[in-house]
């Protein structure tokens, strides 16, 4: 049995992820293997530590990648530091909270739960009133929620864990390197970032970065491996049941990433390059030019949508700025327009979930995908595709009012 | 903050993983992403598929990577299948079989072993009749142990699990494209395989397969995510307690791998790309022909290694084809050794853990790092640098053995 050489087609890709990567990423990845204990090798790993930090805006020590997608990401902090019949508390605004309550459960948490309607977000102060009700061990919440298009102001809410020493943990997957995410001064213990939505790195690795706080809960669990513990780490062994994963461990992972460099997983070495460009590339153009550059092609698409007569599912303060979500108009073959976008242009954008499935397309400007052309095409294929499916909408003036926000910013810049 | 480009030097890696990538895998990963559910990106999950089944020798349906690096293959297949207190045999014969007790006992399994000693491996009724002992629902061995350099046979271990309907997993990490891994006609349940050893893709994905009578077991304990499961999923739900991991729960992953798609992590799209180009150069190479190139290489070295006077760890009937073990001269400064073929030759080669640290070095011969330049390299590094240190061996014949080998089969082949 032979097969052939697989050849991608190229797509612009405005989903919320995952995005484009960004190419000088892809070339990184095509960079020869080295030896996980080369030192050469372990150099970038001390080097993606020091960069993810910036990227988090904090200066906890520990801040590395899982090797896994976000979703491993998000279930190494809540394994490593769920024991059975911990309270656990996550306020939920749409399916990725739900989630974390998935991952939590399978732990032995007892969860808690606050739910608002799906395209709002809560008010800090009812979801500190819950957690002062229930008294759980850790808040675990959602900072963007791509299935939403919402974002959950975060500061108040950690700053009350802080004060009631509750530990805090947040999925900020969606918004890392597209928006702020201020762990330190947002009392924030364990955050973890996803690479293939703002970083523009394929997916497949899951930054993560935690405390002292949490530290201290996975230390307690400690366990070294049979066959490369010594007889030291018997005793240091933690006074707590070890974590029940043995691949997503910090205990273990600290160990991997200290100067010890104790055997656990050999490092995804491409994956890794792809990682250490992608956020050399993120400090590089800056973090608050970043972000700026995510709110003007957002501001963009919105406008374009907009003109065609379409209305922006969530429009409010809370609106994650990274995705945009379309309500479909009625009547129209929904999938139909998706598919003739992706068929007839190249062009990919998102459906959504639950209770919001048909009801809205969710359009993402997320890293290198957040870019000019990408949103003039994006704005191209949808009003063809509607016009195609008879929508009754605005003709000829999506790429008008984009041009228009486009060249007067332009001006606005060369004038400032 | 900025920080520089990475630019990795070229080594010539011959440790027992990870190993140099082919150049056209790590091509393939420079492609641009697709979306998890593009047409173009499904129908090449599903090539992945069809082409691992042929690596793995079966006509398992279920032949799929899971994303994160070889252990969490064997992390997803054992706690899918343990529940706590199900009793999990484990013939220990190195590292990796103390690796696989340590994921079963975090899962709640009753553990049972059997040791041997480090450089030898059982013989399979030795094994057989403690496992009559026992009766464990799950026996769970390493094929190939890359620690001490040796390859259990594991057919007759296979068809007596199967007579007593115990399942019989296998850790193929380190053999599967390197060496005969006959999955179905060694009645192996479910198989793991490493990618960054013998097929030559970088570390971050593993690569499983498994039958009917594992996915019975999975299937019992299937539970759909909130915000997706529909009324027909909470009707089909399992009737046993649902797999603690989230992540590697095989259930989720069997409905993400099959038409219905159903949204758990997003595919790394990247790792996906570069493990269907090493599988599709493993079969254009054709399986026989790998094997036998591989005998070929780890014969020029030994034969190499030996001239220079120095001992093979293990040279029986079961030494793993694809890695050497080297016994360190006694007094010679091993790590100073290592270190210069490293700095001075970008070579490199593996310590040992656990019994053998100091005792052995590990040459791998795999993948695409397993060829003629790279023998005659790591035999050019290793005798320079020995000598530099001082060692008493046999100078200049090391290279002559080698090049004798090599020419003499070419031109047997000539003449063939």
């Amino acid at each position: 049995m032979t097969i052939d050489q697989y050849l991608p087609p190229k797509r612009t890709i405005m989903t919320p992820g995952p995005v484009e990567a960004d190419p000088r990423v892809l070339r990184a990845m095509s960079s020869p293997i080295l030896g996980q204990f080369d030192p050469a090798f372990t150099s970038m790993m001390n080097e993606v530590m020091e960069s993810l930090r910036k990227v988090f805006r904090t200066n906890n020590h520990w801040a590395f990648p899982i090797d896994g997608t976000s979703r491993s990401g998000l279930e190494a902090v809540l394994c490593s530091i769920i024991q059975p019949g911990d309270k656990v508390f996550i306020p939920i605004f749409g399916r990725f909270g739900q989630l974390l309550t998935e991952i939590a459960e399978r732990y032995g948490a007892e969860i808690h739960t606050l739910e608002c309607e799906w395209g709002q977000v809560f008010d800090p102060q009812d979801v500190i009133n819950e957690i002062e009700n229930v008294k759980p061990k850790i808040v675990a919440a959602v900072h963007g929620e791509t299935s939403t298009g919402c974002m959950q102001p975060l500061k108040e809410i950690g700053k009350a864990c802080r004060n009631m020493n509750i530990l805090f943990v947040v999925d900020a997957v969606a918004t890392i390197g597209g928006t702020e995410v201020n762990v330190d001064e947002w009392f924030i213990d364990a955050a973890i970032g996803g690479t293939q939505k703002c970083l523009s790195v394929p997916s497949g690795m899951a930054p993560i970065t935690y405390n002292e706080r949490i530290e201290e809960v996975v230390n307690a669990r400690k366990k070294v491996e049979r066959g490369i513990a010594t007889s030291d780490d018997n005793k240091t062994k933690g006074n707590q049941p070890p974590i029940t994963s043995n691949y997503f461990d910090l205990s273990q992972l600290q160990d991997y990433w200290s100067p010890r460099r104790l055997n656990h997983h050999t490092e995804a070495t491409s994956m890794l390059y792809a990682l250490h460009e992608g956020i050399r590339i993120v400090l590089e153009e800056g973090l608050e030019y970043r972000f700026y550059r995510h709110q003007q092609h957002e501001q963009a698409l919105k406008t374009g949508v907009e003109s065609m007569g379409l209305a922006i599912y969530v429009n409010h303060q809370w609106k994650l700025p990274v995705v945009t979500c379309v309500e479909i108009p009625e009547g129209i073959n929904a999938d139909g327009v998706r598919q003739m976008m992706l068929n007839q242009f190249g062009v990919e954008i998102a459906s959504s979930f639950g209770p919001l499935h048909g009801k809205i397309w969710r359009i993402g400007t997320m890293g290198y995908s957040c870019r000019k052309e990408n949103v003039l095409f994006v704005l191209t294929a949808l009003e063809a595709s509607l016009s195609y499916y008879g929508a009754d909408i605005k003709k000829g003036r999506a790429m008008q009012a984009a041009l228009t926000f486009y060249t007067s910013e332009e001006t606005a810049k060369e004038r400032g």
